[in-house]
């Protein structure tokens, strides 16, 4: 049976581009979908370096305004990858043309923003995906399954940490993730918002927050010439500028269900690269994955003999694994980038189907709530509960 | 060269009189010290009791009344390990009469007490030691070592978590650990204050504190016939009490050198048994350790060339590591015990050199300064600068 | 610039086939090449389902003999993924077309064909290629740079282990990898091999072995309907027949620069799932590496000071790694296809370099014949030496 | 109830006569025994130094001649440290004297020597024990209870390793451990007897053996003056002189219940201290243990719901768990020493019941034969059945 084409249109992008355009691409080599996604139309800000994304990635055409994308009479799903400021107003604007939308995390950089464009969305009754990948980690989507059969039981805990090191040095270049209005936040958004989507995911809605931020360098020369990446900050130039968010963000939640969660954001961790970590702790068992050994989940059942119950741990990867049965076989590990052919798939699903996936923009609002509480409890050095905000 | 005798009395028993007692009977088998420790003198709450204690322990006589051990004129060193509420007013008493004190940990149950009792032991001018046995592993005492030279730089993080899991079952009965006039609190008095401790010798001290207490199990059955211990309630009637302290207390603290912290003490962490862990990043280098592998300590040091950069295993036990050296050799690994062995090493060293030994009581009494500060924190629902107490 | 077409037919299918197809079709987003890939042309033994194969991966036509691949004119590259026993005759064909080669591994079932198929691309002159594809792990390639910059020093062991637990279950099917005229051997040479290759490849020649092999289980029911797989065999018949491989070998080996090693390859190990691992230990450092956290090299500097030595866990995911600077950054860990991906590209630089690559069908011969001294070592239960055989 | 004095005599001292001493001196403040230790009487090669060790230990009197303790009337139970070439004869002395015997491993440093004290010891009737201390650390005793439990099945791999680098420097001296006379081999006896006692406990007899064995520093300095020790080899001299034992031994083993096995021993394993690791894999699950965490027992139950299953850590120390009651509780981790305290209350407990303790010089000596065997197989390059040897 002949597939239906899906016309992909592209907005942003660097790391994120080239991930989606991956999975965008190879989609239907792993899974069955009724469709074919077609890489048709990809924007960047500069053209000639679109143009070159474009060629390289597959791309059929590639444009330096996005709103030829969004208003494209030829596209059914705008993927937008673009820095976070200018999500809300893509979205909403692809929303109001009715075009599907996947969108990379954070959903916006402030709930404000965040709250319209999922209202759009919403409003517009088209399909809405926020990129939070690591719930498709096949070792988190187990972590899941397990939870909903009552194998945790009532949780008491999350802790999770989320740690990087790129910025340590001080004379790393204050590139765009040190600009409030750019980026939101620092770790609080960048990789908080991560940890929050996945304890909303695996754990509840969070009733309220005490957070405490620090910023340990606070001028950064600014960018020179040269691209400024993840683990390059480019060129530096002996101008100083000032950075105006958390360089780290220590938070305590307080979660709905009665769980007392911590979450620890920072980008001043040396020796840890990409340390995504949670674990969680209920009456039946508990739990921990740490994105660094992505494809292990460490099991402990407490309703096995207390002589022999220990942290077990699973590798994540055999057939009757969430996603992993798509892949290579036991022990075949997986990587960064296979997360995101999950996300292509579930979204093609949806489409198919009843047109929900999670988490979506309106789950991306509720996560920048919670980050829009912690900034808030720093600032007036109080606890803080979700509902004052918005 | 005849050792000097040095007399020993030890109020209280149980688990903590049994490692004390080993620990002074064999210190001379292990190091060279001017002092023979003699186990002089015990008391247990109940005579028969004591007298069988120390008849299996070689304490030469046992009384049911502390006051006869401090008030001896035959006892030179009072180690008191009896039930924190206690500690005070032996302390004193054994102060007050000249005698050197070697006191279990915490210091006290509230900061008045801890305060009173490392007062009257300045005074006196006697030596005086609380005993955080977990400064006193190898790996830990190295840690410091590292940091004291340079090798971690300017320290930017502490990730403190102590977790254990011995009261998850709501129907463990409500022994003294669960009374706030005998206890202190929960979690945040009897693990979070060793990880207060570790941090203020790791990384120094802390000005102001943000802390989320919770009680999962408000009531629990009182205690019936039979032992409570660590590991087991002993039976419990079908009449129940009421818990006023934490089941969890999770704390941000704010350190004066600016490092920003976080401590996470419950004992509703399925799976884990003594999980006292921490982990501290800095400019130069970043450490991690654990009591339950508490002979390797985890280094990562920033200053090798990046690209083969990692955490490094060693095993802290050569010879010139802390304290390894008078052991078993390299691979060799130490227990629970052995930290109590090297500290009446240490405190008889202290008592042969310039009578300097840490943590003391004024270490003792700093350290409930910030657990009543994390009580006050939660209480308000606000950060509390730790000068707020006292 | 426009890049040279470069066309390639692939023999086989299966799992091996869908990951060639991936690292075929997209290599070109990952890599600055001179060189396009083209899908051109595939193979299976059944033409329905080698024509939804071609459709689903992207090859432009498909067919049901492999000689339509190795003699179509339009073809530069062959690939073969087809089963071992058939390699050397499709192999022979190709590279007396003049076809580069592209093939999966082990060589051969034997070491005459092996060399038979080394000899026939020597000839022809013909770039070749056996993919042992974890030499192209970032880490293994790492290893290998530090013991080419002697930060090993002398190497005294190998010590390597590929164990999995698939046919645990008597009752797991005579599937063809027990067949030793379509295998070549059991673990010995589906897993083996892999080992053999990577300590030549990063300790050296051997020299002499000695092995001992045990079959478990020496009657298997016949497969039934549906396709056995590597982690399902599909459904077993009632009848059983004979297993003529081995389930376990192990093996000693004497290296040729005087290292000791030892080779334990079993699919008996349960819990193990593709537990291929390293350690390699020298006069100056020492090595670990385990597929199963792919990731991860360990490494232990024997030159740093001894107080502070320890094995160090690198991430081996930064732009300074092997192969990962094409990836995703520090910390984001690749999967198990990656390496597919690194071996086309290594492949398509030959081609526009010198045209070497190891390993190539040279190294899959030597590996065979190291395989075979093993076979012949625990036939006459003594020492072999490798030059004894061929 | 009074105890019975039971006179212990030690012969040897240094690193294990203090590991004795520690145990014999405590075991009564650990366990409820029949018996009270009595350490009577010690005895080392120079007197001065043996009174010395005897006042630090707490040992009544001293000698320098060994048969003044296996002569006196007074000694129930000789407890032999001595260097291993010596253990034959004083066992035997002690035998026929009537003594009760406690003995350090390896046996003996023949197979000859190994069944003559054997023999001695059953014709006496005394009680016999040989120190293979790591049969009581409380993970290893858990490891075999789950064995003889049925839950690891029948059991197809054995996998040991004891891995040690304290003479990878070819300038460490050539002390007694490099002396074929005195020690038997290198690590092939010293660390090699433990494994294969550890085998022989969990997995059942071995039937022959194929080993290749390795010299890599072939001269060495003589020892100069001061003591050579484990981690260190004193001062060496100018003059070199021959190692006649092996500086690696790599074995494979078919055990007679039909498993195979590998047994790697060096001493240039650099960066591996006391690397003592075991690996079981048998038709229901798996298990993994290693010295250096000591404490946690790795267990596979392949019993489980496949997508669940995983290699469970547990923490054996929990009441529960052999031995661990006695001690400190669940997550309080014991050491190297704790083991010996176990020896010593087992030892205890077969004097008071049925004589009977495993292992003991019977044992000893099984474990040299296949010892023998294995140099046997080395030198004549062939596999070896046990039973040729004897």
């Amino acid at each position: 049976m002949a597939k239906k084409k899906l016309n992909i249109g592209l907005i942003g992008k660097g790391f994120m581009g080239r991930a989606h355009s991956l999975a965008w691409a190879n989609a239907g080599r792993i899974y069955d979908t009724e469709f074919e996604p077609v890489l048709k139309y990809c924007c960047g800000t500069q053209l000639a370096a679109a143009q070159e994304f474009a060629e390289r990635q597959g791309w059929e055409k590639a444009t330096d305004d996005w709103r030829d994308v969004t208003g494209s009479s030829d596209i059914d799903v705008v993927d937008i990858v673009a820095p976070t400021y200018v999500h809300s107003e893509i979205a909403i604007a692809a929303a109001k043309a009715g075009k599907h939308v996947f969108c990379e995390k954070p959903a916006a950089v402030t709930y404000a923003q965040a709250k319209a464009m999922a209202e759009a969305a919403n409003e517009a009754g088209i399909v809405h995906y926020l990129n939070h990948n690591y719930r498709r980690v096949p070792a988190v989507a187990y972590a899941k399954q397990l939870i909903d059969e009552g194998r945790i039981g009532d949780i008491y805990h999350w802790r999770g940490a989320y740690l990087q090191d790129w910025v340590v040095d001080p004379d790393f270049p204050l590139t765009w993730h040190f600009k409030k209005e750019m980026a939101g936040g620092g770790p609080l958004f960048d990789l908080g918002s991560h940890s929050v989507d996945l304890a909303r995911y695996l754990v509840g809605e969070i009733g309220a927050v005490t957070a405490v931020q620090k910023t340990f360098v606070s001028e950064r020369p600014l960018p020179g010439e040269g691209a400024a990446t993840f683990s390059s900050g480019g060129n530096a130039s002996a101008e100083k500028g000032h950075v105006d968010i958390d360089d780290a963000s220590f938070m305590i939640a307080e979660f709905e269900n009665g769980a007392l969660g911590s979450f620890d954001a920072t980008r001043f961790a040396n020796g840890r690269k990409n340390w995504n970590d949670f674990e969680i702790y209920g009456s039946k068992g508990s739990l921990r994955w740490n994105f660094e050994s992505m494809n292990e989940l460490y099991f402990f059942d407490a309703t096995q003999p207390a002589v022999e119950q220990g942290f077990r741990r699973i590798s994540v990867t055999s057939g009757e694994h969430p996603y992993a049965g798509s892949w290579w076989g036991p022990g075949h590990v997986l990587g960064y980038e296979n997360a995101f052919f999950h996300a292509v798939y579930d979204f093609l699903r949806a489409l198919s189907g009843d047109g929900k996936i999670a988490p979506n923009l309106n789950d991306g609002a509720a996560c920048i709530k919670v980050l829009e509480a912690a900034i808030k409890s720093n600032a007036e050095k109080r606890r803080v509960e979700i509902s004052e905000i918005g």
